[in-house]
């Protein structure tokens, strides 16, 4: 039975979960399996070579022997039960194979075929029809469309691609929605593996689920997924929680991400963020290490399961022998947000003592050419640095090409020594970094691989790597749970549809605990000018009605009116113009604003994001909303702090600060503003659609923040998500 | 005499000039050489291994024989004169070394040793005097505190350190100031090479000499150069012009580029652009391809050197049979800068015919994982790719991961196989790029390797490599020059050094055709008032003074005087304030001004950055300058062409098209102005050290752009560059 000896045995509870059955089989059988080059035939003959002639059963219509094995004509005539089916049948057959090995005690199958909801119309029919089966059954089913999946630990392939005999083993599982991007990083030669999936169209088992179960899984210690989508943003976070609490991290790659713009909110907010941004905050927020493209994803995953330990701190020491390089590695660094962190006067000193004259001693370090020179040199070096306390992680960043003769290699191999040595007492985790992509020469290499110093490769994709495994990583499932309730009548008024006014949008806002403008609606000139008159000037008038959200472009508002006789002209004139370009419009009638002056303008926004629901949106307002593109974004609930660090993000924020000598704002309003948001987002998250405050009007320090316009959406239908 | 046979002996004329004999020395001497491990000791042993025996002379004080080789103990004992010296004798003996190989008919010498101007003091006293022995003999001087160069295509190393004799040839030249770099990047594995040059200090000969001599070298078709600066731009110019006249691309990775922020100019316009910008801005005038790191580098020159023809359109066409590879070809290609040109009608009606019904045509094509079902599938959709008009060149990124197994190689190897089949008769040239950067199958390479198809690693730095390949390239030389010539008032004013009032720099600006505001200088109440009334109200007063480069602060600024009354009481205003804030000011009067209202504010300036002299600034003004960090630089002089396409990378450019339906502004006036003002730089190009201009109104389209402040800084001393 090949490798799978040499893991325990399953026990009894374990072998009957659904999961369990797909990722640990006993017996398996292949429906569709033949001798024809076919996947199914493949996947049987997979299971062959890993020893499970006795426990894989072809079922066939042809019945006869496959590959010298008996057949049978029909799950039905198996001798016994199985774990676990592989459905090698064409789409329109793979509902009743599910049934059929649900039948036989299958708790799992692996569907390969295709043509399902990636054709849509019938496709989306046969794959709901597959998901009925499946959960009438009860069954994990991974796939359809997809190679299956490979527990490389106990060496056990439902796969039907060849390639799965020779992958090394170790602590990563690999998720890929794409296939062919199962095959390309687990063939990639760097990534030690405990188990590659192949999910597919994910039609039952989602990344979220296979996650969960490998957070329990001993043979894994971390997982890189490539991704496609989410498509149970809750399923996910709970996996992640489960693979935080087994300390294991998570990197993803998610494709796609340059077409993502498309799916964007139509209200205004959200036009100016694309899907892209919540993916990241939903990713950042849940403790999602992000890579950008796949050789990043290698050098994480690579660090992540090979790094001896967590470092203790977040700052990377990062030594070099030539100045040249350490100045490259400074660029590249910086390009990808890494910076190190200034070494201790003690460290310092010592380093003074240690180098050349001509030698300049700081993070990163030049240990000058000299090492070459002086073989005590580099070992102290690397003792120096590694004592800073603002080190947590010694990266040291070597040429070592591959095209080094052995002679040239012979220098760089004396580095490769050095750094095993301190490896082999030192207390703080070492990783070494090859400058280029292509490799390390295996002279170089051999000592490091053997001491199990992790070996990255590529500046770039290094540094990347060094920066994600040094931040600490943050749990979604340790935050604080709003108290914010929805509250009956806003519900009520929320499941009409139809867009709030202005006015009605500010009475929900202020119900709950957001500062507005004062304002009155008025239906008369006189009314109007009396209302002016008892709020103080100036005031503005604004037409008030829930048809027109756009209501300056009707001439609707007429700012900064300093008496009772400019009210009464400024009401004529908005009736009539309104009157003239939105005839048809129901008005409320018109309303008298109190007139803010002297804060800076932000906007602030709720928007839905698919598949994450609502997200807050704040950045700069006014003119500057489109011209700077300054929007930040985050998946609520956010607290004060939270709040505060996305404006933080923001260009706005250089506003707040007091910006060109001009008083400091209230940002700590802003950023309570925006944490009341983002509750309102969590409180009525299957009722607003889109809320756009714009503009809000940040005073100066300890004067407040104020809504000053405002716009509310409610869902056109209740539980969009 | 090893491969050196391989080429033609050089004729007599070129032999005698320097920089032939230092890459093709007939006879060289080693100083300092011994059997001793040191840089001379190496460098003499890999003349020994090329084959030099009988035309390398070892000179050392002690004489007696060095590895069997008779030497002498001076340069005069020489039995007959060399063409070039390694020079390996320590720091303070560089410069006679120089002047006694001088004697003996040497034209050239590699100075090995470090200690000169990278140490400062002495040492920068000795590279002077090195300098010095070196332009008396006219001798081409490599370093020093260099490794020497290596001639690959005929085996002749004057090279100190071993790794040479396994370097790939081909027509690469790699110039590096470091000589880590040089040995990085030489032995990459990757690269086939012409000359590896590790130029050190470069103090006698730079990058851009080397660069004027490969021009013209046979063996030398591209050049990589992994830069630490530029000492001579004009040179650099000339041989980028040389380079490009021979048809010979260069490529650069330039270090250091996080520190040189802290070299920007002092003026306000240059604070907002780092330095790094001026040297991509003086590379793409050059038609130099910028490499960020050395990945980018080394797969740049590797296409550079084996695609096997330049593409005719700038379009790539990409295939892939992986939908979810494709997805993130494009997230890549994205986020580098690489559009993909969309297919005509009638290539994307040949794909629908060639493809399953359940693919999209498109570019990126995916052609499916149908094309392991169907053999013709592959060819048909290569075929149809590179017929497409907008189609260059044709980019197969294919996953060929090292970790397949031979059976799962099988697959990519017929992609290969095919590949080539189609590169043997199509007429666009091809490329195969692996999305991995750690390398591909040699299953599926070799038949890549054998047809002589470019093979790229890693999709973001191959995909940038394509961006450079494909991208036209333009050269500096072919640019008309401005004829705007110094005026001999001006010159002498600029020669004060004192810094220019408003009043002044405006009239700088107005007698070289740039429009400013209207205006008169007035000194008393009454002065100003009647020069009011005559220019037309509003008006502007402002206090005159060189002394006084921030008017607002000393209150010396009164905007929007409607009336004489109005201008009187500002006078007075404007005059205590000034007395009261700058009791020493020199103060020439009061400035009354036309006001300009209704533009798009800009900030356009000149300032200084090393080593490229005046560059030209323009972005947004006003409040938004510092805010948005908005400034575009270029080098002058632009034409009126490249000064719109200047201000068309700013967020500038979004403001004055028109933005939120406010009136387009004048554009035209606004690149006539740049363009002006960078004929200014270059005609005052010794005696103006910035100027500001901050805000230029830019009117609504036809009315023109009107510079309302300006402030001049003459240069300290004149020739600065």
């Amino acid at each position: 039975m090949g490798n799978a000896e040499r893991r325990q045995v399953p026990d009894a509870r374990k072998a009957s979960e659904p999961m369990h059955s797909l990722f640990y089989p006993r017996s398996v059988a292949v429906i569709g399996a033949s001798e024809r080059p076919g996947p199914a035939g493949v996947a049987f003959q997979n299971l062959l070579r890993a020893g499970f002639r006795e426990r894989v059963f072809p079922v066939h219509p042809k019945a006869g022997t496959v590959h010298g094995v008996p057949a049978f004509a029909r799950m039905a005539d198996l001798p016994d039960e199985v774990d676990c089916v592989v459905i090698g049948v064409g789409a329109d057959r793979v509902s009743n194979a599910i049934a059929e090995a649900a039948a036989r005690g299958a708790r799992a199958a692996v569907v390969l075929a295709s043509g399902f909801a990636e054709l849509g119309g019938d496709g989306r029919r046969r794959q709901a029809e597959l998901v009925a089966a499946a959960n009438d059954a009860g069954m994990a089913v991974c796939g359809p469309n997809c190679l299956g999946l490979v527990n490389v630990a106990d060496g056990i392939p439902l796969y039907s691609a060849k390639v799965w005999q020779h992958l090394p083993k170790g602590g990563l599982a690999i998720l890929s929605h794409s296939g062919s991007g199962a095959i390309t990083l687990s063939a990639s030669g760097r990534l030690g593996l405990s188990h590659v999936v192949s999910a597919g169209n994910s039609a039952v088992c989602d990344l979220a689920d296979y996650l969960s179960f490998l957070a329990e899984d001993d043979a894994t210690t971390a997982a890189a997924l490539f991704m496609e989508t989410i498509h149970d943003p809750s399923a996910f976070e709970r996996a992640m929680a489960s693979m935080h609490e087994a300390g294991k991290p998570v990197v993803v790659l998610r494709i796609g991400r340059s077409k993502a713009g498309a799916a964007a909110s139509a209200a205004h907010t959200g036009s100016l963020v694309s899907s892209n941004e919540a993916f990241d905050a939903f990713f950042r927020r849940n403790g999602v290490i992000v890579a950008d493209d796949m050789d990043e994803l290698i050098e994480t995953a690579c660090l992540m399961t090979t790094l001896k330990s967590r470092p203790a701190a977040p700052g990377v020491g990062l030594i070099n022998v030539s100045g040249g390089e350490v100045a490259h590695a400074c660029d590249v660094a910086e390009s990808v947000g890494l910076a190190f962190p200034r070494l201790s006067q003690a460290t310092l000193a010592a380093l003074e003592e240690t180098l050349p004259s001509f030698a300049t001693p700081g993070n990163p370090l030049d240990a000058t050419g000299m090492v070459f020179a002086d073989a005590t040199l580099y070992p102290r070096c690397l003792a120096a640095l590694a004592a800073d306390p603002a080190v947590g992680l010694l990266a040291v960043m070597q040429d070592a090409p591959t095209g080094l003769g052995q002679d040239g290699a012979d220098n760089y191999r004396r580095i490769a020594d050095d750094v095993v040595d301190h490896a082999r007492t030192g207390t703080k985790p070492v990783v070494f970094i090859s400058n280029l992509a292509g490799g390390v020469h295996p002279h170089v290499r051999a000592p490091l691989d053997e001491a199990g110093i992790p070996v990255l490769q590529g500046t770039r994709a290094a540094l990347k790597a060094v920066l994600n495994a040094a931040a600490p990583r943050r749990s979604g499932s340790d935050r604080r749970q709003p108290t914010l309730r929805p509250q009956r009548k806003w519900v009520a008024r929320l499941a009409g549809g139809r867009p709030f006014s202005e006015h009605e949008t500010k009475a929900f806002l202020r119900d709950h605990g957001v500062a507005t403008t004062a304002e009155s609606l008025a239906t008369s000139a006189d009314e109007t000018a009396a209302m002016a008159a008892e709020m103080g000037f100036p005031v503005v008038l604004k037409i008030a009605s829930g048809d027109l959200p756009h209501k300056t472009e009707v001439g609707g508002v007429v700012l900064n009116l300093g008496s009772e006789a400019e009210v009464r002209a400024a009401y004529a004139r908005i009736v009539d113009s309104v009157a003239r370009h939105a005839p048809d419009a129901r008005i409320d009638g018109v309303l008298v604003q109190q007139m803010v002056v002297g804060g800076i303008e932000a906007i602030v926004g709720l928007a839905r994001h698919h598949p994450f629901g609502l997200a807050v949106v704040v950045g700069a307002g006014g003119v500057l909303v489109e011209l700077m593109k300054d929007a930040a974004l985050a998946l609520p609930p956010l607290d004060r702090d939270e709040a505060r660090a996305l404006i933080g993000k923001t260009r706005l924020a250089t506003l707040l600060e007091g910006f060109r000598g001009a008083p400091a704002a209230d940002t700590p309003a802003l950023a309570e503003l925006v944490a009341r948001l983002s509750e309102i987002a969590v409180a009525y998250r299957d009722h607003i659609e889109a809320i756009d405050l714009n503009p809000v009007s940040v005073l100066p320090a300890g004067r407040g923040a104020i809504v000053l316009d405002a716009l509310l959406v409610p869902s056109s239908r209740e539980g969009t998500a």
